[in-house]
């Protein structure tokens, strides 16, 4: 499939139920999702989705992860209020990642901060380069 | 680590040394590198990379990642001249994922896209959104 997509021209249309049957999940079925900001570009995350995750995902139009810590569905937002509303949903080339342009309510990370890349790194020395949102 | 870094304020400094050691490398001692575009925000590639290649990314100041594949370090751009310059490395709050702000040399897709994800999933379809740089 992915070999058949790297030489697919613009317009080209395939089946998506083929394509996220195909993926490369990991030995646990994930594979790793990407949420961007789809307003303000900015990275917001990344964590891990199964199949199922993934179809709810397009379905609802709200992204759903796989908690690898709590070894359950994580709806983003679910608690938080938090949400990730799905604009668009993207694989790439090899089938082996996921980027989920959304729009964000509120802060993505935990700790508060709009996103979870807040640790910028020098040969030396990390500094923490942004702050909690409230 | 990253409890502590899960508190941290801004302009706190850390060793990169000990962020590095403590990033939580999977059982082939690898992490997801997202690679964006620091001047417009695209999404270019997600690769992997051990802890040598990210001191070697921050040291020469040009992304190198682990190809899983060749099971070998890969010089982005070594071969084909598409470089990726390092703007800035950042990790995300739990320590499993790193962000690489890059200016790109021509495409980083092995496509010759500028991303790699260039295929868009709906509901039913999926759609080839862009086409090869040359």
């Amino acid at each position: 499939m992915f070999k058949q997509l790297e030489t697919a021209s613009k317009g080209d249309k395939l089946l998506t139920a083929d394509i996220l049957q195909q993926l490369k999940y990991n030995a646990d079925g994930l594979v790793p999702v990407i949420a961007q900001d789809v307003e303000s570009g900015q990275v917001l995350m990344m964590a891990w989705a199964n199949q199922q995750a993934l179809e709810e995902t397009l379905t609802t139009g709200r992204v759903c992860y796989w908690s690898r810590s709590r070894q359950s569905y994580w709806r983003k937002g679910e608690s938080s209020g938090h949400q990730q509303q799905l604009h668009s949903l993207r694989v790439d080339c090899d089938g082996d990642a996921v980027l989920a342009l959304v729009k964000q309510t509120g802060p993505a990370c935990h700790t508060n901060r709009r996103s979870c890349f807040y640790i910028e790194l020098s040969t030396t020395e990390a500094v923490i380069n942004s702050e909690p949102l409230c």
